[in-house]
């Protein structure tokens, strides 16, 4: 078995990938102030999974599962307020 | 604290919503026979954030963790194939 840092080190990597994996869509939104392709149903899923994916870490007190899925919760959040923002014709 | 089984039912829901978020990008993909819109670094760093996920379950003997992100990975892998087949004209 492989030490309880490496096992850290892993859930962090893992984390830290999901989260910069949103990022494309968040910098597409800001450089084209457009979101039509984004479904708002992906996002608040995908957000309520973070949200459980958070509780989960707090009751295995698994710090990989908690900071990660915080920072993948922000950035979705992120991308759904400029969702909705930019959904709307500008006024 | 709640019980093992409560903790597990959350592990599953949050794995459970996080693969079904990947669902609306594969039915539109499949639909519009088109996936110019997806970045192929988004979904190639998902994917290798779900691997890494996988194995941290295996190394936290943590079925949760295991299934869903199994059940990420098949999703995500047909958005890649359907991405890179869709991207190319239709000959």
């Amino acid at each position: 078995m492989i030490s309880e840092t490496w096992t850290q080190i892993i859930g962090l990597a893992a984390g830290v990938c999901t989260a910069v994996s949103l990022l494309p869509q968040l910098i597409k939104i800001i450089r084209e102030k457009r979101a039509e392709q984004l479904s708002l149903f992906y996002l608040f899923t995908l957000l309520l999974g973070l949200g459980l994916w958070i509780a989960y870490g707090f009751l295995r007190t698994d710090l990989p599962i908690i900071l990660t899925n915080i920072a993948s919760a922000i950035l979705n959040i992120a991308v759904i307020v400029l969702s909705i923002r930019y959904r709307k014709p500008q006024s």
